[in-house]
């Protein structure tokens, strides 16, 4: 039940042959989400043999096509599969009346529900959560109205030591759950056994924030502090960081200086300008900030 | 100047890794035509090396997504790559009102015009002509609303005989224009020298037929005759007739009688369930009754 990100396409605006655009799968705790969909991450999820058909929730950052033009095809492809499960998509205000357009034109009638849930605050919220898994917002700044999200995993259960356990038959079954939980068992004679021994530590459970497109942003810290990997977009170098700041994006650097200030554990960057044909000049920029910097690698799962 | 047809996709419905679904580049008398546009279009006019940005007319047959869901990327992919010539679009009426839709919820302002020529006719008309291109609507009948598409190489200029025209002084250089068309060359002394003297034979024109997706239908014989050569589609094979007229396709073998009708001169299949994993059994049965069949070659030029 680890926690995998694999990262479907990275490419800024126009597509290539090498890289597709924008578009990210997250399992988490056995959750399977898409994040933002570029024209043709439904065969890019193909490729990455990810799990198709359990994803059931979506998040699109922004209405920008290469976040979304891909968005149609999935989910007509879902129908043709025979999918039922509902689908939720959360995305801007506007997402529900485009593909609802779309559907329309098309003669897309889905044999499942498709439940949009449209996005217009600037303050960071919680749009998501089941027992294990919570979502939030990131409010960013880019041309058009944009978010990323703070995937959380909740705590996770302490495991028992059976060894232990099993010298004292007064623990029943039914007193796994409390132990699991970080609870203390008190004897009948009223000597309290400390969970610490009847149990092993849990993993601890991880973050994961995804951050495009957006300008240097620092109000974003507070909301991913401590976050264990970070995908932060830098389209440009910090010598084009005034086409950056025209554009409505970052610079490596700044995306580097985001990552220390968050005192983020790891950081992956992308959604490159295509003017640049060695990614190599990116991770050199942003390491001399933040030396836990990576490049991403598409299709290719890391755990986080 | 020959012409070439470039299968960029002939996928039916769902993508899949080894094939996109429909979109084809076809350059003829140096106008580049494309025709349908599924999802991840532009990505294969990369691979294919087509020229990308003297696309100026895109055809599409119909609003089911595996033939248009390609069309916003592709034409915010010209905007951001700096497009200024008038793009002209032909298809069902709606596709405007859907575009447009899209461009408004994604922002996507062209910096050029896009001309959405909307048809609605049940009979063939002719919707293009230059100097030396025609097109025209081949009426098909499916699900929704749907039309192939005629390309149309006019009657060629005749070549000039250096030869023979030098030994006639009398022949000037602003004579060589009748002489291109077919005309004859009238002495001062009376005396006719005759065209076929003078210059020899044009290359003769040729025409492109693409039918997809459709059932069999005998109403486009008369359109597409002697065609030099049809694209056809051919959903599934004869076993499953009823399921082809359920669906509004065609078989393998009725694509081949079509064919055979219209005396086309070649025939290439596509638009193949996903339920064959083996292409080879759709040229097996209709070589059966037009032996001039091919399998179409994803992104491998074709002279026609």
């Amino acid at each position: 039940m680890s926690t995998y990100l694999t990262i479907l396409g990275f490419n800024s605006a126009i597509p290539t042959v090498k890289s597709a655009p924008t578009a990210q799968f997250l399992e988490m705790e056995e959750r399977c989400f898409l994040i933002d969909c570029g024209e043709g991450t439904q065969v890019q999820l193909r490729k990455a043999k990810a799990k198709f058909s359990k994803i059931n929730h979506i998040f699109i950052s922004h209405l920008h096509g290469d976040h979304v033009f891909g968005l149609p095809g999935l989910i007509s492809s879902f129908r043709l599969l025979g999918r039922e499960t509902p689908l939720n998509v959360y995305g801007p205000k506007g997402i529900k009346a485009m593909m609802e357009a779309i559907f329309k034109y098309t003669e897309t009638y889905q044999g499942f529900e498709v439940i949009f849930h449209e996005l217009s605050s600037k303050n960071s919220e919680k749009i998501f959560e089941d027992n294990r898994v919570e979502v939030y917002t990131i409010p960013l700044d880019h041309r058009i109205y944009c978010n990323g999200y703070l995937f959380k995993e909740k705590p996770k259960e302490r495991h028992l030591n059976m060894k232990e356990i099993s010298k004292y038959p007064e623990i029943e079954i039914c007193d796994y759950h409390n132990l699991k939980r970080g609870k203390d068992f008190i004897l009948k004679d009223g000597y309290v056994l400390k969970n610490e021994v009847l149990t092993t530590a849990a993993e601890p459970p991880v973050s994961y924030a995804f951050c495009s497109d957006t300008r240097y942003l620092e109000s974003i810290v507070p909301i991913i502090k401590n976050v264990d990997l970070l995908y932060h977009e830098a389209t440009f170098l910090h010598d084009l960081k005034e086409m950056a700041e025209y554009t409505g994006h970052t610079t490596a650097l700044e995306a580097a200086k985001i990552a220390r200030k968050a005192k983020a554990k790891k950081l992956i960057l992308g959604h490159f300008s295509n003017r640049y044909a060695d990614y190599q000049v990116f991770l050199n920029e942003a390491c001399e900030i933040f030396p836990e910097t990576y490049l991403p690698q598409q299709l290719e799962p890391v755990k986080i």
